[in-house]
């Protein structure tokens, strides 16, 4: 596919302004051929990322620009083809054409990001205290239970879960503080709790797998960590009620699973009350940041940080592995009543059926999985294998 | 005045959970007298900065804390005569009895904060670019004519105006992007323009002295920069309508003066359109936070990003001296109309007036501003002398 016609041939051209109209409306037709909602600027962001950071994988690429791998992975080849772009063994990068393509028609100077080298763009490191905790956490994090995608499991890093345990006790919402979790597959509550800071430490799941070893660790490490298994579909139970300073969610990135969550965290802060909210959710088209945040304001809690790509997930390609996390404080807490919140639209997969095709990196046999019935983690091979890679995916349209 | 009785003698018992009730009581007491918005939370703040930073000055105290330095320091008193802080030149620390309060009753362990040394929390750094900017920006700062409190300017540091620059850089809103700025006392416009990434800068205010300032250096720079002299009570011209694509405002911060500069802003960026705004605003107790954010999402601007304490200013020491920096990303973008903003509100000497008392720094006399008929900048002393320092303020009661 050539989109820009003779464009590759007129590398020496002096580019005017039509020209520059012609590659915008080069850019934008690559948008819509990817169908991403975030429209040109999504193509922009990944030639930015490409500039400044040559050569860079696919997944890198992801990670800056918070999209969808399938998506980086499309505009790449588009690009590729395009003479634009092309590629060896360690990743994305500029021909002389393309290079000269963004400097005369997007200004791209930057060589470079500013993005700061010893955190990484946090804010906040990781001292002695932090580091001996994170050593412990990535041996517990081995342990961790394969996800189960039906409810929306992802793994962060152990990097991540002790980060966001390092950025609470900064924001002094640890220190004597009773803290509880509203769902904890990234096993946060450990690094938490072995800051020895919070004066509680609760965690409720719904996956007794987790609970488990998060008992088992607690025990060890006499963290004295209370685990609750809970499905969020209910309210709290009562003698939790008002019991809690500060709450983390990961929750599901769907409206209804992220007002389900929240709802069961007014109930832990106290309905009327108040408290501190760490929230990771996922980094959204503006359409649907807008409503996320105006399901946030509707509980009366304000945004008082917002930090974008804090946390980084292992293998969750889906949402470009990274999401942002923050910091909401309440006050006169509200959550939403049952009827407000639809039960059957709380998870990704039923919001937005994804058939996708894994390889078994055994065999090489395909498998179809819809992500309902069939789900990754149930998947054994004909031959045994058990470990498969993902090839492709397809969205099913909506009914 | 002493608040907790004879806790003072009791250094050494073992506090139990009523102690730890009656030290929250008289924490609660400390936040009624000193009437803080943030209640109780700002009292322990004050504390947990202390904590990590002793011995630490009241300045430093309000921008760690986001407080008003009268606050800080009315608190600071209470808590030397409750003899849990003392004072030495370099600032408050606490007493031996101080120390085992809050460790026993608030928790307090951690010594130190996690704030990234390198880029002091702000997540960006400056490489060599912006090194040389900030080292010119420092002399045309120098330049500045003096405040007009009138219209709530305030001098942001130099350092703050390239950061400024730098993190716009950073996230792609620079190169080849038309820039605004609603509003620049900061002069803000300077470092962004020296980048050379921007394809045009146009800077509008009121102040004709800042603009011709701006015009000078722009000219002896070869910044080409556009300046514009505007009363943002009025409409923008309408050939600037949709003309740009990133804009900047450190608007007044009140909620009227927040709709009116971001209105201007939408114009800038296109009326159901879609763009970039950089919006530096004061850290504000939840229920006006949840105002700001309720104005910025129904502008149909979502909160991108949020760091706290980001603008650092010289001498504004109502609001603590620092100010959060969002990114908002617009889509479909809404403007308040006319009616709907309250053209007598936009200035906080306006909602919520405030008598200050300045002594001369040459011969002591001491005069009473209103902010409005008379303002600190207008002052000469009797004795010629042009040089005040602020010795007391106190609010007028809403009439």
């Amino acid at each position: 596919m050539r989109i820009i016609g003779k464009m590759g041939n007129r590398v020496e051209s002096n580019l005017d302004l039509s020209e520059r109209e012609r590659f915008k409306t080069f850019l934008k037709r690559v948008a819509e051929r990817v169908k991403v909602s975030e429209g040109v600027d999504a193509i922009e962001n990944i030639l930015r990322c490409i500039y400044r950071n040559e050569p860079v994988s696919t997944k890198r690429i992801g990670q800056y620009t918070k999209l969808p791998l399938p998506v980086v992975s499309k505009v790449r080849s588009i690009l590729e083809r395009s003479r634009i772009l092309k590629r060896d063994e360690r990743g994305a990068k500029y021909t002389e054409y393309g290079r000269k393509l963004v400097e005369d028609n997007l200004g791209f100077k930057m060589k470079r990001d500013l993005k700061c080298p010893t955190c990484g763009g946090r804010g906040i490191i990781l001292d002695e205290r932090f580091k001996e905790i994170l050593k412990k956490h990535r041996e517990y994090a081995k342990l961790r239970p394969t996800v189960n995608t039906r409810i929306d499991q992802s793994h962060a890093t152990p990097e991540t879960a002790v980060y966001r345990a390092a950025l609470m006790a900064d924001r002094g919402d640890l220190e004597g503080k009773r803290v509880l979790f509203i769902g904890d597959d990234d096993l946060t509550s450990l690094p938490t709790a072995m800051t020895g800071f919070p004066e509680e430490v609760v965690v409720m799941d719904i996956d007794e797998r987790l609970l488990k070893l998060i008992d088992d660790v607690s025990r060890r490490e006499g963290l004295n960590i209370e685990t609750v298994k809970h499905d969020f579909r209910e309210e709290l139970d009562r003698k939790y009620w008002g019991g809690f300073d500060t709450v983390f969610t990961d929750p599901p990135y769907t409206l209804d699973g992220l007002k389900l969550f929240l709802s069961r965290g007014v109930e832990g802060l106290g309905e009327g009350g108040e408290g501190v909210l760490y929230l990771a959710f996922s980094h959204k088209p503006v359409e649907e940041y807008l409503e996320v945040q105006r399901i946030v304001n509707s509980m009366n809690f304000a945004i008082y940080e917002l930090i974008p790509g804090f946390n980084i997930y292992e293998g969750s390609e889906i949402i470009g592995n990274t999401t942002f996390l923050a910091r909401l404080i309440g006050k006169d807490l509200k959550k939403f009543k049952k009827e407000e919140i639809d039960l059957c639209r709380l998870y990704t997969g039923e919001v937005r059926p994804t058939i996708r095709y894994y390889r078994c990196l055994k065999c090489g046999k395909v498998y179809r999985v819809d992500g309902k019935g069939v789900v990754i983690e149930d998947l054994t091979c004909e031959c045994g294998g058990r470990k498969f890679r993902m090839i492709k995916r397809e969205k099913v349209k909506e009914r």
